[in-house]
């Protein structure tokens, strides 16, 4: 028999939204007449904007047309849509970022989880607690994170996102070579501010780390001190690559879409002290290991720039950010106590009368009908909290808060 | 600086396309007039077949709506496609595969590249020579492949395809723990018989090896004794993994969508000697580290297995293997010397008066305005042979054999 990697053996199984899922359909089942609504999952509910489902059915026309036609892609993305991000997304705020520092890639996810191929295996890790766990498990994964002891692997350098720190994570007392980041936060819906961003940027360029910036919620950043790229703090391109996606900003979860901006400044060195360029180290890792975007999928993206296509994503961005608002307002007046819902579409609620989040996540169903995550799966810290997404329908929403109203 | 992965310096600069492009550009500039015949890369040029279209504008559609809109499908792929390609392509072949085995992705590339996290990383690797390149590259990079030396690299075993052989590999000297096979094969377009690909599974079976089995190129198989699955061979699902592609089956190049069949009874030993599915720890990779193929390819995919798709998709198959077989008889008949182009879309030469690869690619463009691929970038033993494709039109392919036999 083959030898399999052993640091598969130190994850934690992934019970979480199955566990969630179990629940729900046990509670249904038993009552048949309760209708639920689910503020649970991180999906999306609204279709994707006109302007995107046309690009979708123009290029469905190409794909069958000879003369039309398009087979394999660069690699790095289609210069129709790498160009349109490098000059709206960022040229048109002032920041310097090019078009060839921009890589196409299927989604966020995947590219988190592959960026490490570029980097020594044995650099050292720091991820928030409260974290997407995509971040610590790909780590795992890799060798990085060590025995599990309790809620935590012995390796990764945890920093704790609570109400003592507001919700925003502190500079870490132990030197990680990488710190994965995400802002506005999942699961916390928090949004580090540009002072905050800068003395991580300054600590990176101090210590020589390397920031892995999850900017994936950055459609839904209204504050004017919380900066929508992580290159709009100076000196950031020297230590920091930034992930978005279309999923979140445009509706692209079933879609696949998302890019990394990896810049030309950002240097690395190898064991024998050469200088070398993460950009030109991605590009290899890109294309031997992945074949390009879907040109279909990356027509759609493009038209999010279009015109038409931005006033209409901002239309759906705006849709679930006043479910945010309601959903802010109906819980502080009822006095639970709440973060998030101003930059993202996430609200982290502390549990009332001490319940651990599982605790709450059943009193919430089983009286209100109503599904939360619990924060628990998020982290240790994540405990005694549960996070409600803005994601579902105005009518729901409002539903789910009179629900909640009548205790 | 964050410190790289050094493997990638191990690795050669690939070359081998952008240095045919800089050719074949330098020589159109000095020779404007001449119509330049590409039959180098291996991306095909017919348009998808009309179900795979309107698939896709259904798709579209689907998601201009929120009834029918599809957020984040299931990581593994939609059952909608995997109970097809469990029924079309395994069990009306008699071959017990079922759809929890088939995990959808965005095509072979990635997976084939992608593999290996699963495996333990000291794990021996052996490839053809000739061979695609991304297998070596990809285990170079996760440091299995060590120092360079000349074309190859000291860590890998190296199987040789010529004419010795037929051009069928033969089992290794050394044993290896992973073997990368691809069948029908690219570059040398010969594909294993059922009598070869058996030697090959009783020797996993017996030296506790796992094969990875590349058979994007399925679809071209005409011969009888030629196996359109490693599993129609008895005891493969217990040492194989097979990679499947619908780039070259249905056109989707562009599209991204292709499959891994990574069977229940497939089994591997961690450090301690636990007993693992490969299946499983596939699945909790694909879950941490992809999202899923998009919605819209997958629906693409589907409709290839329709009455109509069918039927279509082997209208463009049966129209490239038209070319490979006027290339096959035109260039016997000049007196080349060929193999392939029977149960694949390549054909590879032989070059004549012994020309270098390099010498006889610009021979070929410069007498006769004809692009290969030099053989020798697929390395050692390619030294000597040109790669020409099937993937032109019949009137371009008609041309090209016309002006070869000019001399």
């Amino acid at each position: 028999m083959i030898r399999v990697n052993d640091n598969f053996g130190l994850l934690p199984e992934s019970y979480l939204f199955s566990e969630v899922a179990r629940r729900v359909k046990e509670f249904q089942e038993k009552n048949p007449d309760v209708k639920i609504i689910r503020m649970g999952i991180g999906d999306v509910t609204r279709p994707l904007c006109r302007a995107s489902v046309e690009a979708m059915h123009r290029a469905a026309d190409d794909e069958a047309d000879t003369a039309t036609f398009h087979g394999y892609g660069p690699e790095q993305g289609y210069s129709f849509l790498r160009d349109k991000i490098a000059d709206f997304d960022y040229q048109r705020r002032g920041i310097d970022i090019s078009a060839d520092e921009i890589f196409i890639g299927d989604g966020a996810k995947s590219d988190l989880g592959n960026f490490f191929d570029i980097l020594a295996q044995d650099n050292t890790v720091a991820v928030t607690d409260p974290v997407y766990p995509v971040y610590v498990d790909t780590n795992v994964m890799g060798g990085r994170g060590g025995k599990r002891t309790g809620e935590h692997h012995e390796g990764i350098i945890y920093i704790p996102i609570n109400k003592d720190n507001d919700y925003i994570p502190q500079l870490p007392g132990v030197r990680p070579d990488v710190i994965y980041l995400c802002s506005p936060n999942n699961p916390t819906g928090t949004a580090m501010t540009r002072g905050e961003l800068r003395k991580w940027i300054e600590y990176a360029r101090k210590e020589n780390c390397l920031i892995l910036f999850d900017s994936a919620y950055e459609s839904y950043i209204h504050s004017d001190d919380v900066p929508h790229s992580i290159y709009e703090i100076e000196g950031a391109k020297e230590v920091a690559v930034e992930f978005r996606s279309f999923s979140k900003t445009a509706g692209f979860t079933g879609v696949r879409c998302g890019y990394t901006v990896v810049p030309s400044v950002l240097k690395g060195k190898d064991s024998e002290g050469n200088v070398i360029s993460l950009n030109r180290l991605w590009n290899r890792r890109q294309c031997t290991k992945f074949n390009g975007a879907s040109y279909i999928s990356q027509r759609a993206a493009e038209a999010v720039y279009s015109p038409e296509g931005r006033k209409q994503i901002m239309e759906t961005v705006e849709y679930y950010m006043e479910n945010a608002r309601m959903m802010r307002e109906s819980l502080a007046g009822a006095g639970y106590e709440i973060v998030g819902g101003i930059d993202s579409p996430y609200i982290w609620m502390k549990t009332p009368d001490g319940m651990s989040s599982w605790e709450f996540f059943d009193f919430l169903l089983s009286r209100h009908g109503i599904v939360g995550t619990p924060g628990s799966g998020f982290g240790a810290e994540g405990e005694g909290y549960l996070r409600l997404t803005a994601f579902n329908t105005h009518e729901a929403t409002e539903e789910a808060m009179q629900r909640m109203h009548k205790k």
